[in-house]
């Protein structure tokens, strides 16, 4: 699989919470639960855009985001390469409410993920501000994948 | 069905409003529109958590979000023992800038999802804050459901 | 097609940015990415409602949002009239922390929609308020639609 050889390391799989799972897949769908960018259960960027971190630190925090949901999808089918499409990718910024470049943030996550999957890799997307986030996230990032038949 | 059982009962399904419907079927997919904490259409949780609201209020705003939704999901196909699955909630919580506790709102709605349907009612989630909602609701809540084919 | 008797023109379509895409198509469903209301890549309303809006302008800000979303699928499936069914509509409103009639602004896309397409047209719908979306947008929304087997 491209992941590593570009460099990157998956987290520790999001742990299944009591009450909800980071995947679940119906037929050749995978929806992945909003992911913070933690590693190891520490939220690593806690603090609102525009106040208390730079575009440039969103978009790194968005980035640690995607690979911890691509860690949720590779607990449920093992294997990357079965990826067949990235579908939808929704970001949520943390933001202060005269912060306008959530855009730029998300890139992190939507770079990224072409950088892994090229042309499989381009997504739908959604980018919205909020004024929290749980734990004060500064990004959450919700995906939907398709996966090869099998 | 369980929910009975279990001492629920499902408020009234919400009204098709005249411009979009409380649930769409695509195949085996429910897409089940946006549910605020209401019974007979009043809504019963107006204001934000971190100010008008403890959690554990916010928790039981959840759970009436998500009987809310399955009425509207029964309203579509009749008897909930067709549920498949719960493929994926989205939860919205009204919050003041500073509130962080989104998650365990939400487990209100998970908890819930959990109680009613063991297995099949592990679901991804997505849980977010917002500075506001439609009417001032204190939690909205989307809900994606999978159903036997039939 | 129905929208152009409505007298309806479609804007150009979004160009696809470098790192994610206008419309992906999975199956028979197209996930559309979050428009906002643009006009030859030119924002048309930058603001909040509840401060910088009336009602009235952020449901025609909402309108040229779905025009835009349309043109998007469009680009994809080339004719409208393939499209069997509008899903499901998510629509996010820039908002002040106390306005509340995220729903009326929102009517502006729904209604548009069933104008356009419809007993097709009606749709589940999520809206919501958000203290910031990209460039200071005044609403944002993100479309699913089903397509007829081509």
């Amino acid at each position: 699989m491209n992941i590593e050889k570009l460099g990157y390391k998956l987290p520790q799989a999001p742990k299944p919470a009591a009450v909800y799972v980071p995947a679940v897949r119906v037929g050749d769908i995978i929806y992945v639960s909003g992911q913070t960018p933690k590693e190891d259960n520490e939220l690593l960027y806690k603090g609102k855009l525009g106040k208390d971190f730079t575009v440039d630190e969103g978009y790194e925090a968005a980035r640690i985001c995607i690979l911890r949901a691509l860690s949720a999808v590779e607990a449920e089918i093992e294997n990357l390469d079965k990826i067949k499409r990235i579908v939808k990718l929704t970001g949520y910024v943390n933001s202060t409410d005269d912060f306008e470049e959530q855009s730029k943030v998300i890139n992190g996550a939507s770079e990224l993920l072409e950088e892994i999957f090229g042309e499989k890799g381009k997504h739908a997307r959604v980018a919205v501000g909020t004024n929290s986030l749980p734990g004060n996230a500064a990004v959450e990032i919700e995906l939907i994948v398709q996966v090869v038949n099998y």
